[in-house]
C-alpha cells in the first residue's frame, strides 16, 4: 500500500490535514503560519489562475500590480476599514540588518528605523484607491476595472493549510465606477463568474447571497458570498464580492467630472478569491484513498500504468500507447505514460488514487493481445475492460461525465443536508447533524451573536432571489420575512 | 500632438521616465522605491510571464510557491551570501496594530514584538534550501527542478521604474542535482533559455559569458549572465544564472543517499529574470516618439483607426473590418477597431505611437471606394497604401518582419559598438562613446576595481567560448589570455 491515510469518519480535520499533506499538494514551513504550496498543488492553482483570469478579462477586466506595502496611516483613513481588519498583520518597521557586533550572525540596524511602519498588505483597497486618485479625474477615466493577482498576509493564530494560512495567495479585482447601479451590477456580475467557476471547474454547487451586516467585508455597503458545503457538512466561504459604496473614494477623495460637469465621489467594488479554494476542493469530493479531482482542475487527467515483464513487452506497448497520447493531447487532455519499473502496479494504483487522477488506464500482455485496457475512473471507482480502439473519444467522454457526476454527488449531497428548521429546540438538534440549516430570523445583530455563541453557527447569507415568507424567528420568536442560511463554518 | 516625449539625445534617462509614465506602464507609488505596474505595464509581463514559463516547463521544470519571509537566522547560514547580499532589506518586527490610546489611528502593538524577525524575501535560496532538506533523501529524489513566480523586496536607496525597484515581480529557479556535472549543465541550459527568450522574443541580441569573482551572486561558485546594449549603448545584465555547488546544501544540511549507498551533498543552480527585462525592452529599442515593442511582447499588435464623419461612414468601415479582425484574431494576432469619436485620428496615431503598437491601419472613405488600406509599421514609421484583399496575410507576414527588423537594428547597433582597446589611453577615451569595450585584463580583483573606481566601468562578463589569445592587461600591462567585456551599466 502506498501513504496511510485517516479515515475521513474518524477524523476529518486529520484526513483533510493527510491528503495535503501525504497528497503533496502542501507543507508547512519554518515560518509560522506560512505554508509551501508543493509543486502539485501550485498546478491545482495555476489551473483556477487560468480559467478565472480568462473569465476576468472576457468580462473587459485587466490586470496590474499594487505594492505589497502600505504605509499605516492608508488603513486608518477608512474608519470601519481598521475597525474591523487590518489589526493583525506584518509590520515593517527597519529597513537594513548589520553584522551582529557581539558575535556571529546579524542584527536589525537601530538606525535604519522607517519614520513611518509598513503594514503587508493584508487586502490593497487602501493602496489602490490611494493610486486611483492619481488615475481618475472624469466619466472618461471610469469605468476601471482592474484586478492584481497577489499574495497577502493575515497574522493568522491558529492556521490550517490553504484553508487559513498567514500568508496566501488570491486575486483582488478592484473597479471604479459613476454610478451606484453600475457598481452593483460589477458587484453581482463577478459573483456569478465566481459561481460559475467554482460550479462549473470545480464540480462544486454555491448558495449566492448577501452577508448580513455583522459578516460584511469591513468598510463595504453590501458584501456578496458563494457559499458551498463541505463533505463534512460544514460551510466554507468560495468567494466574496463586495459594493464599497463612495468610503473608499471619499476616504482617499477620488472624485470624477460627471457628465454635468460636477465633481461627484466614485463608486467602488473589490471582490477576491484565494487558494482556500483548494482547500475546498480537497474537501468537497475526496474519499479515504485520497484526492478526487474533477477532471477541469485536474493536473493530470489520465495516466497509462502499463503491466510488464522485462523491456520487450514494454517496447510493446508503449508503441500501442503512444498514437493514443497524442490523439488525447491534440484534445487539450493531460495524459502520462507511467514506465517506471522500480514499482509494482499496485503501488502505482495507489498512488494516482492519492493524487486523485480522474482516469487511470492499465494494459498488460493479455489486454495488449485482445485490443482492450482496462479503464478505471477515480470517482466511483469502476473499472471496466474497454476496446483499444475509439479510446480516445471514449475518454474523453468519460472525462465529460465525471466532471458532472462529481458535481451532481456534491449537488446531492448538499440539497440532501439543507434542512427547514422552525424551532429553537430543532435548532439545537439539527445544528449537530452535517449540514446548514434553513430558518427565519429577526434580522438583529443581536440574535445572530446569540445563536452563534450557543451554537457556533453563523447566519452564511440571505440567499440571493430569496421567497419571501412570513415567519417567526427561530430564536426570538419575533417576524421574519424570510429564511436565512445557517451552518458552522472553515 | 499627443503626451511630450523629451528627447532621447537631450536627456536619456528623462526620455526614459517619460515613455514608462506617459506610456501608461508604470507609476511611482505612495510607498518610497516601489512602483505601481500599470495594465499596459503588466500587459507586457505577462507576455514575458507566458513565454518563459512555457520555456521552463518545456525543459522539465515546475512550478511551486514558498513563503515570503524569512527567518533572519537563515540570512547568516551561508556566510557569503549574508555579506555580498540582503543587508539592505524589509524587516517584519511585529505583527499587530492596535488603536493609538492618544487619539486617532493606530500604533503597533508594543506586545506584539517577534521573537525573531522576519526578513522579506530578497532572494529564496534559504527558505527553499530549508525547505528541500525535508524533500531530498535519496537519488531518487533529484533532479528537483522547481521555478518560483514572486514579488521579491531589496531596500535600494536609489531607484528608478521597472530597472531598480525596492519591490519587483521575477521568476527564481531553484534546482537541485546529485552531481556537479549534471548542475553546471542546468546553469548553462537556462542561461540558454534565458537568451533565447531576450533574442527571439525582446529581439534583444545578447552576450553570454560568466561574472568574474567580483560580480559574482553572493553564494555562487559560478554566475552566467546575458548582457546587453541599450540605446545609449551601456550595459544591462538581463538574467543571470548561478552555480551554487554544494553550499547551500552544507549551509541547510541536505543529504542524499547517492546510488553507491553514500550520504553526499546536493548540488544547486538557481537562477532568475525579473520585470527588469521591461525596462531593458523599452530602452533597446523605442524612440522620440514613444515605445517600439517587438510584435512578440506587444499587448496590442495591430489597431485599426477607421476615418468617419457621421454614424453611417463608420458602421460602412467597421462591417469592412469585421472579417478581418476575425482572421487576425484567429491568426493569434491581437487587433482593436478604434471606434471612439471624441478623438481626432492624428491624435489617436500619436497615442498608438507613443504605446508601440506594431502595425496601424487607417481606413478612410476614399480607401473604402478603392478597396485599399494605409499601413503604417512603428519601427520604421513607413506608410504604404495596400489592396485590402489579403491584408491579413500581408499583416501576418509584415509582424514577422518587423519582429526581424527591430532584432536587426539592435543587433547592428550592439556590434557597431562593441570596441577592441589596447591601451589605457584609448580605453579612457572609448568609455566615453557608448557601447561596451573589449579588452585584455590581467584576472585581478584589484584591477578590476580600480577600472570601476576610475571610468565607472565593470566587467560585464568574461564571454563564452571565448577566443584564447596573448595579451597584455589593458590596465597593468600584466599576461592576459582572453578579452573581457566591460561597460558602464545599468
Amino acid at each position: 500500500m502506498a501513504k496511510e491515510i485517516t479515515s475521513k469518519l474518524n477524523d476529518y480535520s486529520q484526513w483533510y490535514n493527510d491528503l495535503v499533506i501525504k497528497g503533496g499538494l502542501a507543507d508547512h514551513s519554518s515560518v509560522r503560519g506560512c505554508m509551501v504550496i508543493k509543486p502539485y498543488g501550485y498546478a491545482i492553482w495555476e489551473k483556477m489562475q487560468a480559467a478565472l483570469d480568462k473569465m476576468f478579462k472576457d468580462t473587459g477586466h485587466v490586470n496590474a500590480y499594487f505594492p505589497l506595502f502600505i504605509p499605516k496611516s492608508f488603513l486608518s483613513k477608512e474608519a470601519s476599514h481598521i475597525e474591523g481588519f487590518a489589526k493583525e498583520c506584518a509590520v515593517v518597521t527597519h529597513y537594513r540588518l548589520i553584522n551582529d557586533p557581539n558575535g556571529k550572525g546579524v542584527i536589525v540596524d537601530p538606525d535604519a528605523k522607517l519614520e513611518e511602519e509598513l503594514i503587508v498588505r493584508p487586502t490593497s483597497e487602501t493602496i489602490i484607491w490611494n493610486t486611483y486618485k492619481n488615475w481618475i479625474q472624469s466619466y472618461r477615466d471610469l469605468p476601471l476595472l482592474i484586478n492584481q493577482w497577489a499574495n497577502v498576509v493575515r497574522w493568522e493564530m491558529r492556521t490550517r493549510l490553504f484553508l487559513r494560512t498567514a500568508e496566501f495567495l488570491w486575486q483582488e479585482g478592484h473597479t471604479a465606477h459613476s454610478t451606484a447601479k453600475e457598481a452593483v451590477e460589477e458587484t453581482e456580475r463577478m459573483l456569478d463568474v465566481y459561481a460559475t467557476f467554482v460550479e462549473e471547474f470545480m464540480a462544486l454547487p454555491v448558495l449566492k447571497g448577501k452577508k448580513t451586516p455583522n459578516e460584511r467585508f469591513a468598510g463595504a455597503i453590501d458584501t456578496y458570498c458563494i457559499e458551498a458545503m463541505m463533505g463534512d457538512g460544514q460551510a466554507l466561504q468560495a468567494g466574496t464580492s463586495h459594493f464599497l459604496g463612495q468610503n473608499f473614494a471619499k476616504a482617499f477623495d477620488v472624485q470624477f467630472l460627471n457628465k454635468e460637469g460636477k465633481l461627484e465621489y466614485v463608486y467602488a467594488t473589490s471582490w477576491g478569491v484565494s487558494t482556500r479554494l483548494i482547500g475546498a476542493l480537497i474537501m468537497a469530493h475526496s474519499d479515504d484513498d485520497g484526492l478526487v479531482l474533477p477532471p477541469k482542475m485536474a493536473p493530470l487527467q489520465v495516466v497509462i500504468v502499463p503491466i510488464f515483464k522485462g523491456e520487450e513487452d514494454l517496447n510493446k506497448l508503449q508503441e500501442k500507447c503512444e498514437p493514443l497520447m497524442k490523439e488525447l493531447k491534440a484534445k487539450d487532455i493531460s495524459v502520462k505514460l507511467d514506465t517506471d519499473d522500480t514499482k509494482r502496479p499496485g503501488f502505482k494504483f495507489a498512488e494516482y488514487e492519492l493524487k486523485g487522477v480522474p482516469v487511470r488506464l492499465a494494459m498488460g500482455m493479455r489486454d495488449y493481445e485482445a485490443g482492450t485496457v482496462e479503464v478505471a475512473r477515480r470517482d466511483t471507482k469502476e473499472k471496466s475492460s474497454q476496446k483499444f480502439d475509439g479510446i480516445g473519444t471514449y475518454i474523453e467522454n468519460l472525462l465529460t461525465e465525471i466532471q458532472q457526476n462529481i458535481y451532481n454527488k456534491a449537488k446531492a449531497f448538499r440539497d440532501a443536508n439543507i434542512r427547514e428548521v422552525n424551532s429553537w429546540d430543532d435548532f439545537l438538534k439539527t445544528i449537530e447533524q452535517p449540514g446548514f440549516i434553513s430558518a427565519h430570523w429577526d434580522g438583529t445583530s443581536e440574535t445572530e451573536e446569540k445563536i452563534k455563541e450557543l451554537t457556533k453557527a453563523t447566519i452564511r447569507c440571505i440567499p440571493l432571489n430569496n421567497p419571501q415568507q412570513d415567519g417567526v424567528c427561530v430564536f426570538s420568536g419575533k417576524p421574519s420575512k424570510e429564511r436565512v442560511i445557517f451552518a458552522r463554518a472553515y
